[in-house]
């Protein structure tokens, strides 16, 4: 079965990226997680990126902040499709690793998502969205989160007046 | 054969579009490439979107300028991966084409690609990738372009002080 | 009597746009206010678009943050005016929602308001303002309310030096 | 019958504010347009604003660009709804522009537009779509234009790869 | 003797500005401190302004935050020098009321300082510096203000690491 | 009589700075413009400013682009009023020449103008508004401008619509 | 032994310089830490920034935030390298300390790091990079750090889902 | 003797860059120019990165726009200094390039100059400057150049206004 890849330049991008890693949970779709910083693990980050169609992975999902050169750098070394998540920078937001990771020159492609924990989560959900491409149980639970989805906005709107 | 469908606001994006869809043709993929407007033929843009996956498509491209709202609309009436490409606009560059189409809730997603034509062939080369887990032959063309992308870098390289 | 519809994306928007509402009440303008999805819901969206003028709407005020395509696609589907209120978001402060409600092309228009609270107050102000074209009760609560602001600043004005 | 007043800050402003006119004139709706500066008129300001519902207005669309104080200047004089267009400006592409016009404290809404031309004509579009809530031929008019304009989209799509 | 106004547009606005008159009255040079909002007492801000060289005024602090038009309004009301304070905003930290204050067009001028409370403060400094080309002991107290300043940041660097 | 000086970073600033040169001349204030760099000639730049008020200075006006430090060193070495011009510069069109004169830290002051031309222009018209404190023939020339200014927007407004 | 100066412009900025100090001391290259201030101390800046060579320094670190001019104005008074660290501004988050200092004319150049603390420690870093051209103890420091940086992410990794 | 390395991404990046080389050539500094593109040469960068030091290069000056990764990753595959040229780009004039290769994390630096040709000259001047700690030669001429560049400013200022 398809499995997806979650990498990340530190444990800190973890709460945002573990976004990522609960929505392809709920979607019955197979990841790993593992830290691969571009900047202080270069070389580990090569020995990943081009090994990670031959270990099965359909897509891979990086996650980084500030000057982000994690996605860019993995699509460099893979044809598999790579989804960047610009973690929420210090001191400009995130700002700089929405720009750092989507701004790729023509030839090596990145799928960029939002700014922090939704932006996340949409690529574990986009990633999802491709598997399903091949795998229908997969199509289904999109399908139907996106029903319930759906239908918790019908539901659940309470608007009164605060005083 | 899985077959990409590459949409645009308007035919004024066909210049930025079509560089996706030479992308896609130089690796074999079949595309359509269709005029849906957000905001003057918003029911069309329904109409596509819902249809979309039963049409044949695996993947859409959708790009448009300004507040640009077709990715993300397009998006959300589809559970097909959707690809975004922000076009350049007059006053602001492509920057509000951009955080009009990265910036989605939780929930619906965009994979987005870089401001402009070099985007645009992204997002080509990126709906081929996704193609290319299912289809060999497209994956052989991308290894065989990234390995010739390489090459030809390294021939070209004359580098000769002006006077 | 004309009435005015105050959608936002999301529950969590009330906050800012119940500013909307209070100013609507305060000038005794009738409104009714519902979550409409322009992603999450966006059948939603075209029904409610396509069916306000005939359900008395005059105007249409809409609330959205990040991506922000609920007030543009709203337009997208009625002849009535409509405002836009950019809500703040988490990583860019409303910036990204402002230039996704403003910057619509040419053949679609969405008044927008400032970003967050005193934008929603304001797009509650400036639906009276419509309504008052045609009723002469909204025109005189907006000019003693304008009047009352003006007294208030001329009479409150206490300006020691902290210690 | 309900007339329309466009003032701008400077006749170097005219070639976007025209399609604010021009737009206007499409939908058969009335009105004038006038040189009215916020910094070298003020005096003028105050007395086109005061006058202007006496006058026969019904909105007022007000152009200007970098630090632009004409539109909220206007609002702060009248009660009548008033539009703002923030003209593109030479250093910043019109970003100060759109701020200014934008960002207005809570108790004197201005409804803004896109920067440039497309905002304009758009401003001419809110306006008329507010004069329409009176005025059936106008309503017919928008109505008649948005189908106008959908019909093109449709029609218009020729996508053909350049050499 | 020569008199400095500071005028701001809400009571809110004072924290900030009461650095100006800090800052004047550690010169000895005597102020005056209003609240003057352009957009809810905007005839008051006519009739201040018109009247301010009368009243013997020499020059006019004026701060506001947002779409900021209070400087620039009050300047085109007068010939005396107007200086300009950004307070810093909800949403955009000030950088709108920057702009909004700054990029006045050429004829009306306002000398604008940092956003903020050291710009409030600057503010003070630069109206003493004007009051100083008339008066010898608001010089001296400046010459004195600034040799202290230097002498504080040479005397007090303790510049020890953390554990 | 007072005089002004207008210093710049470079002759390539001329353009932009004689706009406050020919200001000036236009209210019969004199001046004498220099070039005096912050790092080509940063010991010139020290000289000038300690001895520009013994040359007899009442205001320095300081233009210069990018990392424009020009405006603030001066100010750094003189207790005269300064006023700062940022100059457009080629990547950021003046917005990092805007922000490295306009954010100084408490305690020295530089009254900026707009980016650009205008600004120059109105670094002039400020410079004359402080040497009309001393002088009536100047106050007399401004108010005569503001008042040719105001007849000139009103007399020429001639809008008609392009075909 | 080569030696590194530390310059900030205020004892604010040392929380975020002393991660330059820190690193150097890790790296056992010596180093003095000093409060120069661009604006407050002009001389001073001259006098160090002339003698820093003839002191011993091999480079010079320089931290500012705002309007930061320090570092630009030291480079212009020295031959010695000099890195530029922006320190984080109140209203901006050290965007304008950023444009402030790396944005230098041709002929005088300041290398510029992240805006705050990881700036400071990488400048740090730099400038023993620097020194350790000449230095194969301090080299042998650098290639041990880096290793061992890579070594903490490889082991580090803990990647659970919270509940 | 030292020798310093300019990189860039593509040749469309050598009217920048040669500005480096240029500025090299004036000191008397050798130098060797290449193309390496992170994205499209990634293990080009890896092996040029990694034996930098032992072919002899005491610096490496790195130019890449857009998503500009270069700097960076070769930054992480070497000790020795690295400088970073942000080249001007398409749709955001090099902000993006600027904030990609400044906004490092703590552990791996990258001293940045300004977008650009005037960056890429002081790339060229900052490594000399860093030679020159080892160079009399050099460091002789940065002293000359910089003279001669003082003297220029102050004998060219030919300042008159235009008619």
């Amino acid at each position: 079965m398809a499995k997806v890849a979650i990498v990340m330049g530190s444990t800190s991008d973890w709460p945002t990226m573990q976004q990522a890693a609960k929505m392809l949970k709920a979607f019955g779709v197979e990841f790993e997680a593992r830290v691969v910083s571009a900047h202080r693990t270069p070389n580990l980050l090569v020995e990943f990126a081009e090994s990670a169609a031959d270990e099965g992975f359909s897509c891979i999902i990086a996650g980084a902040g500030g000057a982000a050169h994690l996605p860019g750098m993995i699509a460099a070394h893979t044809h598999l499709p790579v989804f960047g998540c610009p973690v929420k920078s210090k001191a400009l937001n995130g700002l700089d690793s929405l720009l750092s990771i989507v701004q790729m020159p023509k030839g090596v492609a990145v799928g960029t998502l939002a700014i922090g924990e939704a932006g996340a989560a949409n690529a574990g959900l986009l990633a999802a969205q491709v598997v399903a491409l091949q795998d229908d149980s997969v199509k289904e639970a999109i399908i139907a989160f996106r029903q319930n989805q759906t239908d918790t906005v019908m539901q659940n709107a309470n608007l009164e007046l605060d005083e």
